[in-house]
């Protein structure tokens, strides 16, 4: 929605096109250099931050659904958007009233006010999806309700619209679970990598330290990574061994349930 | 509900109660020795079996309506029940037509026609929850609208309603992978367990077998399990060791991003 008539029309009309009592929140992880931030957006006239969200078409699947959102607030395309929990549980997923106020702060942009019998100051569970870039690599632009948006560091996340805290918690611990079994962050680094890179990547996406060799030994184990015979050069006494992701053993394992090696 | 005149008041005011638009449905595995098995049931009138479902009521919450919808629909009450994903994919999960002629059938016990404005003829999301339990220590009593229940072999689920195919084998696929996360199956073993107990156990859900002796190796690793000093009497020369689940360590290791014991 990036004019006046757009948004009215999904004020009053939206319901026509989008299924009620459902949205999509969307957690983008982004990683570089021994950080990782959040993507938070302001809309209009609000104090707090939000994630990026919205609605799902009627003709639409969940997935499509999901990238249509995220391009449409962010301008963000083709990112690998992982679904991880549908939220309905915590008071502000039972409350409208919340819903409504919340809307028509945003809405005064276009000075419509959100009553009670429009479609969004319904009820609304939340359906949440992640996903993991460099924020070097991608260009964020906010669509016309937003006023706003900020990469902020995850152990420094402000008190945010809804529950959306509670969502990014969960989206942190299920990035944290699959990093093992999952070739996670394969698009954040090179196809070939050193082994302080990748081990930079888990230890700032995992928010802790831990030994070196062992890291190394537990992929290798895991059959999550695999040694090349070929070296980086990086100085006359400097030539570490390079590696790749081995997604075929990972996908393999995961199917026999042998994620662990057995 | 148990009677026609519930099941009627459903169809035609079901929608001031409940969210249109979203449903849950109940993947309940069901272990015993060496057996893994689903709970089927079959709605009146149709041919094909289907998961146990229902939907969310305006005034509950998502984790409420997940074990009151089992409850209603089997009275199996207090199962851990976890969600795992919420499918809106598959083309009858957008296809309206498919749940009204899927209801019309269901609903013929009662003498009603579900028309193309019923609430129930709608576009369904459904969000999944599974759990897991000992099949010989519960008892299914399925509800007024159901013909009949059975446990089926998991390796052996005929072509079901709507997209469940899909939504149980999700379901394994994720209790398959949570294994070696968390201390899945405690309620399935006595407190004191062998580990040829446990090992069936792992086996039989993971669908393969594998070397006791690392299996051991590797649960010990992972702090899933805990080795006691007790041993079971079972003849003059047998007294295996007991063990125990380790839920301190695998709690404290989840919240350390640590399961793999890095």
């Amino acid at each position: 929605m990036n004019t006046t008539h757009e948004v009215l029309d999904f004020v009053h009309d939206g319901h026509k096109r989008y299924l009620p009592h459902l949205s999509i929140d969307c957690v983008i992880f982004g990683y570089h250099q021994h950080q990782l931030k959040i993507l938070l957006i302001r809309y209009h006239a609000h104090t707090k931050w939000s994630l990026p969200g919205g609605f799902i078409a009627r003709d639409e699947t969940l997935t499509q659904a999901a990238s249509r959102i995220l391009a449409e607030k962010t301008q963000l395309n083709d990112l690998f958007l992982r679904q991880f929990h549908t939220f309905g549980d915590s008071p502000t997923r039972l409350n409208e009233l919340g819903a409504r106020q919340v809307h028509n702060i945003t809405y005064s942009k276009v000075g419509v006010t959100i009553d009670q019998n429009n479609w969004l100051a319904d009820r609304t569970l939340s359906i949440g999806y992640y996903a993991l870039v460099d924020y070097l690599d991608v260009v964020v632009k906010p669509e016309f309700l937003v006023d706003e948006y900020c990469w902020r560091d995850v152990n420094d996340i402000p008190p945010l619209l809804f529950d959306h805290n509670e969502i990014i918690e969960t989206a942190l611990l299920t990035l944290r679970s699959q990093m093992y079994q999952q070739p996670i962050g394969y698009n954040l680094l090179p196809d070939k990598f050193t082994l302080p890179e990748i081990h930079a990547l888990y230890e700032t996406i995992l928010g802790r330290q831990f030994d070196r060799r062992n890291f190394r030994k537990k992929l290798l184990t895991l059959g999550l990574i695999r040694q090349l015979a070929e070296q980086k050069k990086i100085g006359p006494h400097r030539s570490p061994f390079l590696y790749e992701f081995d997604s075929d053993t990972y996908h393999r394992s995961l199917e026999e349930g042998a994620v662990l090696g057995f």
